[in-house]
């Protein structure tokens, strides 16, 4: 498979992975936020993706694409957060080898167009963010295409940008790090067994536990978001654990760990590229006749 | 969205529709067939796809590439009979209106070309196929690119390989009535409201319920095809139906109704070609932040 198409799959994968508390997957959907809006979304985002992986188009350009293609295909905001950090990755999975060095390269390179992208990409859809960092309500991704001069008057290309809400971010201080957290739970995934999907959900239940989510923290407070890291944390290690417990809880108060999501179909698409596969799972080791006949 | 993503997104939603008795959905996998790997078997099919909403290239060849990126991507067969009844359907829908006569058309216009790239897909992924028609042994679609020759000979196009399987093959039927089927189970998913998995999984034991399972007729013979027959029609009828006993029931037994499940994922193209969405099901009419932030 192409990078593009791995990281169609990611997002799929992601989507379907379950239980991820709090979150829209394969046994639950939201009140305003299904699982075929993702399906759509994945399906809409493709060519964006495409436009990822060719080394002669503007990285923040194939975001914006991969950004109106989904906010069309699924009439919502399914997977903002996960082609901000796939795009890169395709891109960098595209011309060579992907590793966290040419993935630095690759956000070190970008340009004030590339700013301008993804400024763009905001007019498709809405997004949870929060404020801007202090004197600079100028370049508030919520102005869209109209915060673009302030970009061009102070000369910041998108790695600037990225490198501004690093702090609040869990996915801008991806683009600033070498994707570390996504590198290291990719490692997790390709060396794990079992379907994609169960592996999907418990690198998601790390990453979880690892840091909070700043998606929590945007909408619901510092508190709330180690209160969530912290018992997802006691429940990696809890030989016992009744996550589909948790996953109820933070539904019914709203609180939804979307940028681990993000991590997690980007990690999803490094061990995909990786060599991790939905094949090989089964225990008899022969293909099925599969889901159909056709012909005689 | 362009019939191509819109077939690839029909591919997708027919195994999130659940319960689908007997078949891998949203609730379920089978112990050698995984939703994931479905997951993965759509994304495969997208380029040939792609081919098949191109009026220049030959519509055997485009089935062809769709059915080896499916079986590359997914390390089986997912969805082989649901891409033999989409790809001329995707046609149909990139040249033109999408009606039961332009369809028509569409399978009338095939050559022997295109009945040697359908023989050549059989090379790519094992298909459960019953003994072909009394003096066709040559045409029997397990001998792949061996039988293109016997095409050749006795002047075959894909339109007329269909003929002779079509009694059969509920697929191939499809291919020489004008999908009548197909675009009747279109109409009443289009008609109906929620999620399209609900109405996809609607429109699945409604199929059921019409004709035997040509697939199960196949594999367990035609008094078991009829009994399934027989209780989707009773489940259909009965206000408290329990269709995931059923389901239960045909898992163990190891029946599945796969070419019912091919009917439903040509329906949910035909519905999204005609304007069925995942759009618009939420009550509340806004969009919600979605499933990630990102920037700041």
């Amino acid at each position: 498979m192409t990078p593009s198409e791995h990281a169609e799959l990611a997002l799929l994968l992601e989507v379907a992975g379950a239980p991820k508390p709090g979150n829209v997957d394969r046994e639950r959907d939201l009140a305003d936020l299904r699982f075929e809006q993702f399906l759509a979304g994945a399906v809409g985002a493709r060519e964006g993706l495409e436009l990822a992986a060719e080394p002669d188009e503007r990285l923040g350009a194939a975001f914006e694409t991969a950004v109106a293609g989904m906010a069309a295909a699924s009439d919502t905001n399914t997977q903002f957060g996960c082609l901000l950090l796939v795009t890169p990755l395709v891109r960098t999975a595209a011309t060579g080898d992907l590793t966290r060095e040419r993935a630095s390269e690759v956000t070190e390179a970008t340009t004030v167009a590339d700013a301008a992208g993804f400024y763009r990409a905001f007019e498709h859809t809405d997004v949870a963010v929060g404020d801007p960092p202090e004197g600079a309500a100028d370049l508030d991704v919520r102005r869209g295409a109209a915060a673009v001069p302030a970009l061009r008057e102070r000369d910041l290309t998108l790695h600037d940008v990225m490198e501004l809400s690093a702090d609040g971010d869990a996915n801008a201080r991806e683009w600033t790090t070498g994707f570390s957290r996504v590198f290291d739970a990719a490692e997790r995934i390709a060396a794990g067994d079992g379907p994609l999907t169960d592996r999907a959900a418990d690198a998601f239940l790390r990453l979880l536990a690892e840091e909070p989510d700043t998606l929590v923290v945007t909408e619901h407070g510092d508190a709330t978001a180690e209160a969530v890291r912290s018992e997802a944390e006691r429940l990696i290690e809890a030989p016992d654990a009744d996550i589909r417990e948790f996953a109820d809880d933070l539904v019914e108060r709203g609180v939804n760990p979307g940028t681990t999501a993000d991590l997690t179909a980007a990690a999803l698409f490094v061990a995909l590229e990786s060599g991790a596969s939905v094949a090989g799972v089964s225990t008899d080791g022969t293909a099925s006749g599969g889901d159909g006949g056709g012909g005689q």
